[in-house]
């Protein structure tokens, strides 16, 4: 098993839209789950969804790295971890969101522990996209 | 007329998804534009709608800041602004394409110049997640 990644964006577009450009560059052989708005579907982040994907998680993964997209989106994913009850380590990454899920798929792809796979996501901050 | 800011991704949800946000935190005082995948709707990033972007914001803008997700969003914008013939300033963005977007849309509703809102967005990568 291998870590996995869950997105938690304050936008349901937003958040599957990232796990599918996460999934093209790191290939199917990764979980990335996505997670996004509240349940009416309006802007915001919902702690229940975002434990209903580490519950699933828990089964399937050695760990999970969350990568939340903004400030309240952090505080709900701690939430969430508190209440989930899971057997594998959980982590929130210290990222950008869209940057990060996807350098951190690739990483956890190759089977890297949760350690490396977080330290690769911090490291997405540092991405230059202009010279 | 302020600074638009243009959001380049390889996902049209995605891309979508981050407009939203970016609307909500910024307020409807500022354009705001999202261009994700390519004229099939597969992932990847087209010259000619980011093109068509930047023509329609060159008319409403006083000038634009554009905002790609990963490295061949970043080559594909510029082939698209060496081809745009606009009579505004246009400029690619360098940070994190989900948060950027976010506090420079904030930034670019204050009507603060491209300048200002280029620093913001850079600025972006140092949010820290994580204690």
């Amino acid at each position: 098993m291998k870590t996995g990644i869950l997105i938690v964006s304050h936008s349901k577009l937003a958040a599957d839209g990232i796990k599918e450009i996460a999934l093209q560059m790191a290939g199917k052989d990764v979980i990335v789950e996505a997670v996004g708005g509240l349940e009416d579907g309006s802007l915001g982040t919902s702690a229940l969804k975002i434990l209903e994907a580490l519950t699933f998680m828990g089964k399937h993964c050695s760990d999970v790295a969350i990568i939340p997209d903004l400030g309240s989106a952090v505080l709900t994913s701690r939430s969430a971890v508190e209440m989930a009850q899971l057997g594998v380590k959980v982590a929130i990454a210290d990222g950008p969101v869209l940057e990060g899920a996807v350098l951190g798929a690739v990483e956890a792809s190759l089977g890297s522990p949760l350690s490396c796979v977080l330290q690769v996501i911090r490291g997405a901050a540092e991405l230059r996209k202009v010279d």
